[in-house]
């Protein structure tokens, strides 16, 4: 026997298509939406919709935007010669926070991931090709390609296949650092991680270093 | 400097405003939903609106439904002399995925916390006493009363206020066990159960427990 209204039902089984929602969490989510305010569930639902509706890829950078050109392409005070390779537009966000770099970016959206069935063609790799080679034609080549995906195997290999194809448009091509992120414990740092800190490691500037 | 769309910004919000979903999950959500097929949000959203426009509660047992009275309380077939009192509606899922309870319920929407400022007022207690009142006018009382409030300090006070109002309206009063849970464990118990589970304790059925 059916317990539950088949509205509830169907509620209960959108929330659970979402990622790590599951069918308990999904009961519980729905049961909110049934005790908040009614405005609370429309506004969810009204910003569904118009995520759907409005949100649409920048052309030039393919990061979520409202308008063609988004709102980093169309700042004629970015940096012009800086390119920053990322995977995800969250990535973006997560760089922008930062606030210390200040040129371009273009996303990738995913890696590489031949275990996936992901090659470049599924992902914006010809347009940053072609983005660099025309910069290149133009005379005034990128001076500088940060390679800024995750630094996971696919992220890793999406970076060295980009570097390679890359050479040849661009002036610099680098890769952000690995290393013991801040506040980390050296003891629990995993090898891998260690090898890269170690392999990274820099003169001590006793001035920048404070 | 904004990089999100609004749109984006409004949807991450609006799933933030949901319990156990912080800003990085509101993300990644945010993220999957502009990923994902475009009836995924939509679904959602539709499935959200028909929530709140068609379930109501159940005249008589309080729980969600989607008419005036529920399928468990317009089920003929179920034992009328039995009252099982729960906090929530998730509660009558439960026990109803049991099968091991065939009467009626009643669903007090919540737990006397005097804490919370949440009296017997705010909850759905004068529904049950004027219900078992009223079963008692027609000479028909109840059988037995089952009090399945959470075995929490705010549902065994819930318990233990609705047990002396109902008592002169209904046949018995019973309350779910509290012991240790099947699969658990002796040792990793709390004491508050183990006491419980020892003032439980019943004569061991060699027939019933197999």
């Amino acid at each position: 026997m059916n317990v539950l209204p088949e509205p509830v039902i169907r509620l209960i089984e959108a929330f659970a298509r979402l990622p790590g929602v599951g069918p308990k969490t999904a009961q519980r989510l729905t049961y909110h939406v049934l005790r908040a305010a009614d405005t609370e569930a429309r506004t969810l639902a009204a910003a569904l919709v118009a995520v759907r509706d409005e949100v649409v890829y920048c052309a030039t950078c393919h990061n979520i935007s409202s308008s063609t050109l988004c709102a980093i392409c169309a700042d004629e005070a970015r940096d012009d010669e800086r390119l920053c390779v990322v995977e995800e537009p969250l990535d973006v966000l997560a760089l922008e926070r930062t606030g210390a770099f200040k040129g371009r970016y273009h996303v990738l959206h995913g890696a590489i991931s031949p275990m996936d069935g992901i090659g470049p063609d599924r992902l914006r790799v010809r347009e940053l090709l072609d983005r660099c080679a025309a910069r290149c034609t133009e005379g005034r080549p990128f001076a500088e390609v940060v390679l800024a995906t995750n630094p996971t195997l696919e992220g890793e290999a999406t970076a060295m296949y980009l570097a390679e194809r890359l050479a040849a448009d661009v002036g610099s091509i680098t890769r952000i650092a690995r290393g013991l992120p801040v506040g980390g414990d050296l003891e629990y740092a995993d090898e891998v991680t260690l090898v890269r800190a170690l392999q990274g490691r820099r003169e001590f500037e006793i001035a920048a270093e404070r």
